[in-house]
């Protein structure tokens, strides 16, 4: 006998799976309220200890806080129990499952998924908390690790988009909300951002290189 | 009626499957011969064109041009024809098949397998060409770009291990030659290098913006 559940591809064999007691509404405010808390939360502390800093590095702070959390213990979640995702009652795997309408490769233990997850939660996690910490701070490890942090989650996010693509979406409910709103529209947050700061990350590096450069050809001069 | 071939998992459908006609000893020498090739030949160009360049750097480069060569032509072969590797006579995909005993996902249009090569061909393998030149020329972004290139080499071969260790090797044949050799060794390659060019990239960057933050307090007083 098959379990019914309301992933895709029909046939899907999920015998663990459990119906989640919270709503799609009330998952999806509480995952916007936790945001909230957690950009609000970072934006009081980087204000209270690095007076100096402008407002762009600041809200950087916040981009790295929510990284942070998000990978570290929301995808952390994730990379740790794959294979309890479809049948706990745990918040996360709700909320995994919730997700899991746009692409049930978060309920298969598809094998890409699992790898590219504890990945994100092991490596950008840590060092997303860490860069919250060497921005506020000015530290000089600030801008190869943004590179490093931001090519890890862009890569991450092509492949995740790519392996769904190969496989014709097979994973994705039929209805648009969740096919462009969840899988489309919150991953491209990943692909636009980290860009944008391996982009910012990059152009700064060649200019400390080129004014390293300038200044040993003018002391030897 | 089941196509006979020696990939594993056993029963596998490859039904354009073609057997090799060059044997795995000539396989093997001939992208011995073909790497050797590329390093001599990267060795007497940088040579000829960058006179004052280290020895390090040097074979740095012979790195960097060999990963161009591998990613662009022979991944990119792959990940331009990911569907007709089971049956074609081309050269490379004859060496590919040598490989796929080790990994049939290169025979079977694995999603992860074919996304990460088309991402590394066209990602890394122009980047890995031009940071011969960046580097044989001491241009300013080559150590952000060694720091992107190798974190993408070491991203993409560390999910590699990952996703075929999660499968439990279920595409590896059994024979201790195929794992051991072609499958740790050779993408080993790609962890300890890259692992070691990404640590000194991110050294170098530091020092860089170090002495640049030294050299403006030094003039601020």
């Amino acid at each position: 006998m098959e379990t019914v559940h309301p992933f895709y591809p029909l046939g899907l064999s999920l015998p663990h799976y459990v119906p989640n007691t919270l709503s799609s509404i009330q998952l999806v405010s509480t995952f916007a309220a936790g945001t909230f808390v957690i950009l609000v939360g970072t934006w009081i502390l980087v204000k209270a200890t690095s007076k100096e800093i402008a407002t762009g590095e600041r809200l950087l702070c916040l981009w790295f806080a929510l990284c942070g959390f998000i990978h570290f213990f929301f995808e952390g979640y994730f990379g740790a129990t794959p294979g309890e995702i479809a049948g706990s009652t745990h918040l996360f795997a709700q909320l995994w499952r919730e997700y899991a309408l746009s692409d049930s490769r978060y309920m298969s233990y598809d094998a890409f998924t699992v790898a590219m997850e504890r990945i994100c939660a092991l490596f950008c996690g840590p060092l997303s908390f860490y860069l919250v910490y060497a921005i506020a701070t000015s530290h000089p490890s600030r801008y190869p690790l943004q590179i490093m942090v931001s090519l890890a989650q862009l890569y991450g996010d092509v492949l995740y988009y790519a392996t769904a693509a190969i496989g014709v979406y097979e994973s994705t409910r039929p209805e648009r909300y969740y096919f462009w709103v969840y899988f489309v529209m919150l991953n491209a947050f990943w692909i636009f951002i980290p860009g944008y700061l391996l982009y910012r990350g990059f152009v700064e590096v060649v200019e400390v290189f080129k004014r390293d450069a300038a200044g040993r050809k003018g002391k030897a001069e």
